[in-house]
């Protein structure tokens, strides 16, 4: 039975758990290494300890572990001669859901197991690996809303750490969107402008009974990329999403929008919205 | 106590856990939603439902849950008047890491969780919001070793459909590097070429002693992105990896590089490096 070992303590691998909260799962603030294990020796610690402390760093993650004498312990303990040792590390958990860390961070999830196999003699040596090109297209899965979160979390961290609100996202001049919301303007000519959900954005649920309810209220919709020159010229800008359903925006990068109030047709629009929900 | 739904049971919030094997942790293979209660009532239930069917299929993850039925049990459970309901649904565990997943795939890891709290009365509807604007640069988080690796997982899967065994990224016309490896040739000079790990690339921790044992044997190095063509003419391509070390790449889209044999420089740069590690 492979023993799994987690911030300290050994469990039997199927008893290997971490909280539904912790913030490797919900937002991939998490970071890891493979170790190579040959003779019973682990291979190139040193290479990967110092990778792992970059990865912490840009990940927020605090950490000070022993992981050598960790690793030592794990390859002997599971009987490892050859395979390697994984190690993960995560922002931990603090009990709830939340982009933002609760303050201090909790500790991290630290994560220990091994798996032997063969390292030297793989299969593929002798025959040769035939492979595809793929576009280089990571994150052009942004349309799905999948746990890839860290980027939007280490960007509300950014904003958080000087008094601001969120951050908005842009692209060759264009806002995409927010870190967890969509992102809009009442343009200077008074119309409601939205990235499309197309592509590049997550096609947001709030956002479709936003454009809904200002078409119904008379108000012209674009759906296209707006630019920036077009946030700082316009009337108002606001953001929708499920949770905060549509939320003024009156400040960017501190510059007022408009004359820095709140804005009328966002209250109209987030009226009516409420007014849906309230009475649905 | 708030009670958190997994895979059909309940648990008390502290008790709600999932395998340190599971996909959702281990790669991001993971999909979730938000959906907001007003009056102890779901709003926009449909379309939460509709985008989800869109990330999972996005995600290769099979699900048929009947969501509706949990998200209420879940509310009149736990008491939400106003607030939200978190679903996560991730590619399940095998009881080992792998990116390929066993086939048939495990069965999904399916949470669900409620968070009670103000949805109308958000305290920024009557502050406003200041917000930064960020560089859209989701990915230029590639240089930490991350959990992020949905991606990875997807190309690997595309390429193991079609019989090939692995896939290699494209950006600009510039090789990057594998889904999980980085991407190397012997160019039609002679000369070894690797991306720099200075951006674009997760610096590899065995790149660093291929680089090492290359120069050693006095074969020239240079550290620059090389092209699809260059590949495609180049004498020899291998990929190398901490768990994999180095593997010769004979075929690259059906088309073989130089002969289709296995590389002579390739090999000779294994045996130096197995030799190293085997007499560590």
């Amino acid at each position: 039975m492979r023993k799994v070992w987690i911030n300290g303590e050994w469990f039997d691998e199927g008893e290997a758990k971490v909280s539904v909260f912790d913030r490797g799962l919900l937002f991939s603030q998490s970071v890891y290494e493979v170790v190579p294990v040959i003779d019973g020796r682990l291979c190139n610690v040193a290479y990967h300890i110092a990778r792992l402390g970059g990865s912490l760093g840009t990940a927020m993650i605090a950490d000070d572990t022993d992981w050598p004498a960790v690793f030592a312990e794990a390859v002997t303990r599971n009987g490892v001669t050859e395979g390697r040792v994984y190690l993960q590390v995560t922002g931990g958990t603090s009990g709830d859901r939340d982009f933002l860390s609760t303050q201090p961070p909790p500790p991290p999830t630290r994560i220990v197991f091994t798996q032997s196999g063969a390292v030297i003699d793989h299969p593929l040596v002798s025959r040769g690996m035939r492979i595809a090109l793929k576009p280089e297209a990571r994150w052009q899965l942004r349309s799905a809303k999948t746990t890839q979160l860290l980027y939007a979390v280490l960007m509300k961290e950014e904003a958080r750490a000087v008094g601001l609100d969120d951050a908005w996202l842009v692209e060759n001049g264009h806002i995409t969107e927010g870190t967890s919301s969509n992102a809009h303007i009442i343009d200077a000519r008074g119309v409601l402008v939205s990235h499309p959900v197309t592509y590049g954005v997550l096609p947001g649920v709030t956002r479709i009974c936003v454009l809904e309810i200002a078409r119904g209220m008379g108000i012209e919709v674009e759906e296209r990329p707006f630019t920036e020159a077009e946030l700082f010229g316009a009337r108002e800008a606001f953001s929708s999403a499920a949770s905060a359903l549509i939320l003024p925006v009156v400040e960017v990068d501190g510059r007022p929008i408009a004359d820095g109030r709140l804005g009328a047709i966002t209250a109209a629009i987030r009226e009516a919205y409420v007014e849906r929900l309230v009475n649905a």
